[in-house]
């Protein structure tokens, strides 16, 4: 199959960059002895958390117990839960999922704990848990002392779960160049200062686990930090590269559209808006932009609707004409890839791979 | 099945509230003669549009060919297609479903008119087409005037096409209240004078087809309209509340989500962010919040990730906790109904009905 058959609106994955930005991270992981657990979030697909554990990849992370299920098909030996499962029939079926992984959960409060180790001592199925702590974003996570002490012994109490250590999501880092080289040095105090007050309370987490995608090349300068959990690398998107954290020539994934109308002198009309793209946004609230045009970096993507995409190009230098083929990088390509069926792996004009999303919409 | 049986995040729909919806529509149609046919991308569900049909509707419209085959279960006996559709394999696409209903398509160039006469002749399958026509909204639609004529005489002078009229969507018209009055005014001089015009032309469309859900009980005072086709109304939402053109009473869809974190004081989160949600604001940019707690009108949704809703909750008057399921009226339902596979129709606490989804990301 060739790129020219492909109906748009469709998402590209360029398969030569993907593999690169793969073995970037893997070999970084292993230079600096750092346990690689991928979010897969970012791709839903369990044949790409294949490549990812192939690749070096202790094991690898999703948000939801459908994702969970959905991922044990890239059969993964190791599956961390990033959030807090709640009620009684996700948890039943997280136990169906720990019969055929070793599971971790990584929750921030007891009631979550003791939810969970209720439904492990039924299954009679150990878990395994991380404690996760809020190092500035402000989200989920206790606080650093006496809060995470407090939830580490409530963790350690509870039958048929065992304490592995932390996690925390740096979140609130958002760039990756020389200018967070201070944020990533606060972020070490507070982990360093966090894992010192711990051993003083006889508390000692086997793992340590932080790492975003802008964080990810900079995670041996983090105190004791020893795994990551990177998600967006695999494919990069246009905030990745507004962060530092990579360029535009390692964006993986675009987004193939069609020109629909020119009607009106200056504009084209794409045949994506926010049921393609996703309406997140990138830039100052008034200057919010959807993507960057690869072959016409000035087309300025300002509006969409959710069949519609509003491209200024008055400035883009070139014409269009209704039928003409785009190539977009999106703001943020998880969201991006939770609304397509399927996405193409591609080589130059080839079209190598069709993959189905299965993750896709797995939001329970 | 209980409410309280349903896994979160999901969407109910409040039956009573949706049929009341749907009675309301088709009697102010019925009243002022106009021809309703709703558009469909906001529940994509076929037995919805069956409901439709069955409730007073016309015919249905649709958004992408995707959309069309699977609303073809509904059993309508027309369909619209609100899209210029471009490429081979779609338009291949679309003559099937013209098999199986009447199929109208609105387009805005000789382009896409050239190709939709090339695919009904190779199908010797007639196709109805409408030409889209701008009136402010400054997306797709040629201009009223000279643009107007020509695309319609492109139209008429190309095989197995037939002209049937025009349409527009008066989606800058954001308002319902008194303060709107007057755009609608201005907008009935645009139409009307535009059709003065194309009569002295020689030219009499039979179909003039407007009307969104803010407008729609205004569409009798815009000057030879006789076609709706509203979307939201089936369902309504926070933007149609904020419009005017609706009470918070009258907003059928919630979405239901589960307290997951109370760890930061003041603030809870959720288990629904940009996955369950979508991204789609509301209000001033700075100040953009992304739903209304039916039970907590003072919580402040001011901020999400893909799974994460944050709440500020100083201000609303109860305490929550962990576990604590929460609706939530969603600024925009159409993306949100994009996002899940299945919803479910209630009276009270009873679950009455379990849809799938089937129409979600039929993007091409």
């Amino acid at each position: 199959m060739n790129l020219s058959e492909i109906e748009t609106p469709a998402i590209l994955i360029d398969l030569d960059r993907m593999e690169r930005n793969l073995r970037r991270a893997a070999e970084y992981a292993r230079e600096h002895d750092l346990r690689l657990r991928p979010h897969t979030k970012t791709h839903k697909i369990p044949a790409l958390g294949r490549r990812q554990i192939e690749s070096g990849a202790a094991g690898l992370t999703v948000a939801k117990v459908g994702e969970a299920e959905v991922m044990l098909a890239s059969e993964t030996p190791d599956l961390l839960v990033a959030y807090p499962i709640i009620g009684r029939s996700k948890l039943e079926r997280l136990m169906q999922v720990a019969r055929r992984a070793r599971v971790t959960v990584a929750l921030d409060s007891a009631v979550a704990a003791r939810q969970l180790s209720d439904a492990a001592r039924e299954a009679q199925t150990a878990i395994a848990v991380l404690a996760e702590v809020d190092v500035g974003l402000g989200r989920v996570g206790v606080r650093p002392g006496e809060e995470l002490e407090a939830l580490i012994r409530a963790i350690e109490r509870l039958p048929w779960l065992s304490f592995e250590g932390l996690d925390f999501y740096p979140g609130h880092i958002r760039g990756a160049g020389e200018d967070s080289r201070q944020e990533i040095e606060k972020l070490s105090e507070t982990v360093g200062s966090m894992l010192a007050g711990l051993k003083r309370a006889g508390l000692e987490p086997k793992i340590v686990s932080g790492g975003s995608t802008p964080t990810l090349f900079h995670s041996h300068l983090v105190a004791g930090v020893n795994e990551i959990r990177p998600g967006t690398y695999i494919f990069n998107d246009r905030n990745t590269a507004a962060a530092g954290a990579c360029s535009f020539g390692d964006c993986a994934a675009t987004i193939l559209v069609t020109v629909v109308s020119t009607a009106r002198p200056g504009q084209i009309i794409i045949d994506g808006g926010s049921k393609t793209f996703s309406s997140d946004r990138h830039g100052a609230a008034g200057e919010a932009t959807f993507g960057h045009f690869a072959g016409a970096p000035e087309a300025v993507f300002h509006k969409m609707n959710e069949e519609h995409g509003y491209v200024d190009v008055r400035r883009a230098g070139r014409d269009f004409s209704v039928g003409d083929r785009l190539r977009v990088i999106p703001n943020h390509i998880c969201v991006a890839m939770n609304l397509h069926e399927r996405v193409y792996g591609i080589r130059g004009e080839t079209v190598e791979t069709v993959w189905t999303v299965e993750g896709r919409g797995k939001l329970q």
